[in-house]
């Protein structure tokens, strides 16, 4: 199964691919869609054609994409808010089923704790994909999560397996 | 110039379209876009397609769209900042210009006044778009936004013309 991770944001958007063969994974590209233009629309249609771009290059079978941490500042979540709903548009035109994880729940499934530094989660990427080089701590995070849902995929489908046999 | 005004919002997302011709108004149509699915990423793509084919079917040379009031209700903000990314995206990839108005300078444009209640907006919408039957009050507030555009856009062609004369 190939998974396509998003973490999802306005200025920066982080994706990372990784093939799931049973508890096996591996490495298929990562990288980072900056969003250009002269204003929020411009700027949103940029990340909606990238994103696109990444889904068309890489064909991934599902998505997975991080729940957004929402704080007091407004005005960042509404920005936040605008790229992810942008990238979840491009998912669900692609059909891709997509699992949303919270930042501490991807953390703990990767690094083992759900309070780790960005460093810890770069270092458990590259330990879990061997031969991955993350293009910056968006695509680290986006390997991340897509790692986390392979997890939790594979979870799903050992208990679908045990209710079977 | 015919003017697509927006009401952004994720359960149901307003729209209005006005024609402005120097400082005469008249209403072309209205509605309301539900968003439905199982997931967000399907409710998103709903709207999505829903604004497309409003702008397919009254083709606007222009859009307004409500600058989203951020309160203390991050969970609120996101679910907003969502269907409104999803929204200026489709203007966008229309090549609308789209202008931008805070709720308090349309409802000013439109009533006179910063603090108004629905009713008076929908009161004051019917009375400057003569046979106009808003769907709800998301698309009487969308036609208020066009409105508002609409002024705003007179005004600067006026400024334009007399730096011009």
């Amino acid at each position: 199964m190939r998974i396509l991770g998003i973490d999802p944001g306005l200025r920066t958007l982080g994706w990372g691919v990784i093939e799931s063969r049973g508890s096996k994974l591996s490495h298929v590209a990562n990288g980072l869609c900056k969003s250009d233009g002269d204003d929020l629309g411009e700027r949103l249609l940029s990340l909606y054609n990238q994103v696109k771009e990444v889904i068309d290059a890489y064909q991934p079978d599902q998505a997975a994409i991080e729940q957004t941490f929402v704080n007091k500042d407004g005005a960042g979540t509404l920005k936040l808010g605008q790229a992810r709903g942008v990238a979840l548009l491009t998912l669900a035109q692609a059909g891709l089923p997509v699992g949303e994880y919270a930042p501490n729940r991807v953390k703990k499934t990767v690094v083992g704790v759900g309070h780790a530094e960005k460093e810890q989660v770069l270092h458990m990427v590259k330990l879990q994909l061997p031969g991955c080089e993350p293009k910056g701590p968006d695509a680290s995070d986006a390997l991340a999560i897509a790692i986390c849902h392979a997890y939790y995929g594979a979870v799903q489908t050992m208990r679908i397996k045990e209710v079977g046999a």
